[in-house]
């Protein structure tokens, strides 16, 4: 039983390797009716372009979307939406001097472990070049979210050492866009940039951290015991390539605190005069922002030469060619908000049966 | 849909109410011949008990376990695996002025807007009574992964504003249980004991973190590309009550380095130098100890009286009675345990198809 | 991955061995809101009790239902609805001596191929007591589909070569009821008992077939392309003891007939002249009275001794003793409505994501 | 929750309608390092075509499969499989005249009272188009059990009222396929073709039955309860267009027999004396062959004017044009053999973890 479906009434299955001729994905559950806006897809794909920010792989893809089923006059028909998303700018010859080898810190010691020899982990599905069928399935159930009103805003809280200071309010779409690497603080948003040209002057890369919202979500998401609306959060995130963290609410930081700190009062519309709990309790949305943050590892191929093990156990220096992101955090928006979306569509269709 | 099934494979679904007759569990997708050594189930349950740590619920239980099903003369037959657990010391009286009133930061408001006033949370499966069942199914897992030589370590490594140092080598079990916080740290142990005496006296809680190690993971398990084994154990991890935030291997501490600092170089025989990735390269383990750290915000049933909502949205003063622990992170450790074994069952056994 | 549990929406899971302590079953995903009646729960148990038919085993069992979860003041909670029904009545001495001999056309040789030595049989989960855990979880699964006014029909039609004329409208309930083998032709209705209590003196046993009618479906329930209705009915119906056909319809009668024959001419008001289509066209319920034959085998225990393998290949006559149905067809009534209602109420739930 | 997966560990997803591009599938869980024999599948789509079988549809499809992951160098990669066919020859305007009516006996009325006014059935998923995708993926599920040694032979055992005689002997598959309507028996075979090429004439149709024998398959496969082998290949059977009936082993004939002669007595290598049982006690194959018979009806596209409603209940005459065919039972051989290989392949996955 491998795990390329995520969700149990609006499911994305992905399927396609990073050098094969495509990358795609099958949505099924999506209900019949919801009016599909194409532009919006292609703006949603646009985003995690590289090129746009600082630091990204000179591997520049169209990344044009082709819908093949589901879908007649715009209209979703309650069958499968089938999409492929062509891959133009494939160059195995970058990984041919890697079949000896196992990256540090990649997935070619594993895949190779689980599957045998026939995955190339360069030309496989451990590649970000999957998250693109991510955020086109995510473009979908961001689709059929805003019929409930549900919007997504997401920044750049930290680049490597760079961090974001606690935020009041929820940051402006506008000053988010007007940062190269997206961080809504323009001070530390050129420190990222400067920050970023530097490593790439090293050939060295960073992590960093992004924080999502998820704005007028309905009162009610989030099936107990075990899929809670945070528990299917983090796992949406931990299986989004180089993430080692997730929080939400008051995370890590709020272990720290006193119950009558950290308490959330209710006032008298429900709403609550804090919000620590992060739109979420006991594992069900209540109507209250919900955010989380995400914690990215840097990228592991990095171009200084690195001594280690080859397939045979010798100690080899390596030295990545290829191209490579320097930092993909800022890359990384919309693949968090697809997959907090996918998740929160789910759970919208799930929600119709809680009650008789 | 409801959400009260963890795993694919080996799955768990837990049954039952704080307040109703019994919680349980079933296990589905044992495999058969697996001795069962019930004193192993009893010994988890016993660590998950009220009082052998500080600042701990009055509210003691037996918790004795009845197995009804599944297994023959000590072994696993290949049927659902029944059990049982009864509630022998409920006090349903304790939550009736609570009927009109959400409490802060609790399931109540959420609950009720899902399905219907017919929800009691304090009798509710909201409670962490429910955890009972996951650390007895747990139990079961880990007799499954004992076969494979998997172990588990888990201990305290911050309650409230203490914080253990960053450490080397893992703890030794002896020196974990030696703490009544279970803290490896003698000094910090003793600290936070006094910490969790101060709380209760002033009617407060405080939260704190695990950390947990799992040891000879066989290489190989995690299913690409969404049920990734940290996803899937970030998923386990964040379905606990009151837990907020998780991070494996270097976590959200890692998103600082550089790539050439963080990566993981690979030793002749295929082990790493560091374990940054905390033992899981693409989402599947690698044979390094897989560590992860879990944070749980400070319990809400807190003393102090609290100025809230009642149902009616009028503003009234609440105060908590009943029986509530101060801090619930030491008896959480076999909690946090059991679900990592639920994880690592399911992929054990859903790797046996990995391959031809 | 084993199969005891069917669903995707509403789920029943069930456990325990005919031998053991006791068997129940675990529902999922029953919306919350739901009244129960446990006199209509009883009902159902009581239908397909022994001693109420001709021919049936004198192990009689109580069948008394606890409900131990999920249900509170009567009202379903959202939460699993757990049950348990004691075995009273086990004499698994009756099985001691077939311990070293596998029983033609029982499960004894599969079960313990597939399992190991660690299944009996006669003890195990093969045994048609499994199926009161049926009952209860379909009884249930009516009261929900009450609601939408969905009423089930089955009578027996066929018992061994006894068959029932085609019958044009659908027979009376207190016809049906009036039968001893539940027949609702009258003469034919004293040929069967007749023919069973011979061969009750004969050892002998004997199958049949049940027609059962759902009436009042809603339009639209049935899932393309895999989980059209019919095909979850047929998997339902295969998956109970004994059972060895399924048609729906015209079935294989139908096979026979021409298309300008066959096809159900649409009328004004959308129902159709006929319904050769039994009520689910394109895997989709139409309106129109589903309907479907199941084919039970005859019972494989009889008392007239067969030579037969032990289990070290030696032919050695075997003489079944315990306690055994010379006819299940009737009381499997309520066992095949029960899966119907299981199969129904999951199309209920899941159709409520069909449109936006 | 829509339905277009089959299978839990060995899955199946088809995408695609009949007058859209293409149709095609993702096969999920196919381990790695299965050797892709293309030819063979190239065979097993060409079995499907029509022309090859007298009374066929005229719309002549190429039915070339590309397919564009989960594969390298021929060999399974463990990573999702999936293809894709496109559909050359659609010629919808052939719909056109059907968008007020509702054909009798078609999918047009229910899918539109499920999905709404966005699906034309003409060019949706309720047509035989969609079966190409079952047999892709049955062809692959088929070179996955070759490695176990497991085979199919099917033929057409009746085509309207003309229905072969009991046969002892499994055909051989020259016999069968000599006959231009895949029946075994010369003589009947053409007295059905030439039934067909009358009805063909009248403009009317029929339907007939399928006999499928699985040999060799592994000792073991089958999950009780509710996962019996015998319920899952029903289930797969009534979900190919127009199948109205199922039965395995002795079927609904075997309801008619007495215990004593029914039973299917062990010899001393543990096969049986006769197989009334159909290779599967208690859900579990037995090593004896698999068999079972498929009833489908005649095709409801006649040529003959029809008296229906249309869709605003006005009683019309409807003249079905478009390319049909008289008769899709030899033609639906492979389409029985994929899903019954389908369903193998799941349980000889699923069968992995029947024992530690």
């Amino acid at each position: 039983m491998r795990g390329n479906t995520i969700g149990k009434s609006f499911m994305l299955t992905t399927w396609g390797e990073s050098h094969g001729l495509a990358v795609g994905g099958v949505i099924e559950g999506c209900p019949a009716g919801l009016c599909i806006d194409f532009e919006f897809i292609t703006h949603e794909l646009n985003r995690r372009k590289t090129g746009c920010t600082p630091g990204t792989t000179e591997r520049i893809e169209d990344d044009k979307i082709e819908i093949l089923s589901g879908i007649s006059n715009n209209i979703t028909t309650g069958t499968p939406i089938f999409f492929k998303i062509e891959n133009q700018n494939t160059k195995p010859d970058d990984y041919k001097n890697l079949s000896e080898v196992y990256r540090p810190s990649h997935a070619d010691f594993t895949w190779e472990q689980k599957f045998g020899e026939f995955n190339l982990s360069g030309g496989g599905r451990a590649s970000a070049r999957e998250t693109v069928a991510r955020v086109a399935g995510g473009a979908i159930a961001k689709l059929l979210l805003q019929a409930y009103g549900v919007t997504f805003r997401s920044w750049v809280s930290a680049i490597g050492p760079f961090i974001i200071k606690p935020i009041e309010t929820i940051p402006e779409l506008s000053l988010i866009n007007s940062s190269s690497v997206k961080c809504p603080d323009k001070t530390l948003s050129s420190e990222m940039e400067t920050y970023i040209q530097q490593l790439k002057t090293d050939g060295d890369t960073c992590g960093g951290i992004i924080t999502c919202c998820i704005l007028n979500a309905p009162i009610g998401l989030g099936e107990p015991v075990f899929d809670k609306l945070e528990a299917d959060l983090a796992k949406a995130m931990l299986s989004i390539p180089s993430v080692k963290g997730f929080e939400t609410g008051s995370g890590f930081e709020g272990a720290k605190a006193k119950g009558s700190e950290h308490n959330d009062i209710f006032l008298s519309d429900f709403t609550t005069r804090t919000n620590h709990s992060g739109g979420i309790q006991g594992g069900i949305s209540n109507g209250m922002p919900i955010n989380f943050n995400v914690a990215f590892k840097p990228v592991s191929s990095i171009k200084i030469p690195q001594k280690t093990a080859n397939k045979h156990g010798k100690i080899t220096e390596l030295k990545i060619e290829g191209r490579h992101d320097v930092c993909v955090v800022p890359r990384a928006l919309p693949i968090v908000e697809a997959m907090a979306a996918l998740v929160l569509a789910d759970h919208v269709l799930r929600n119709k049966t809680s009650r008789i």
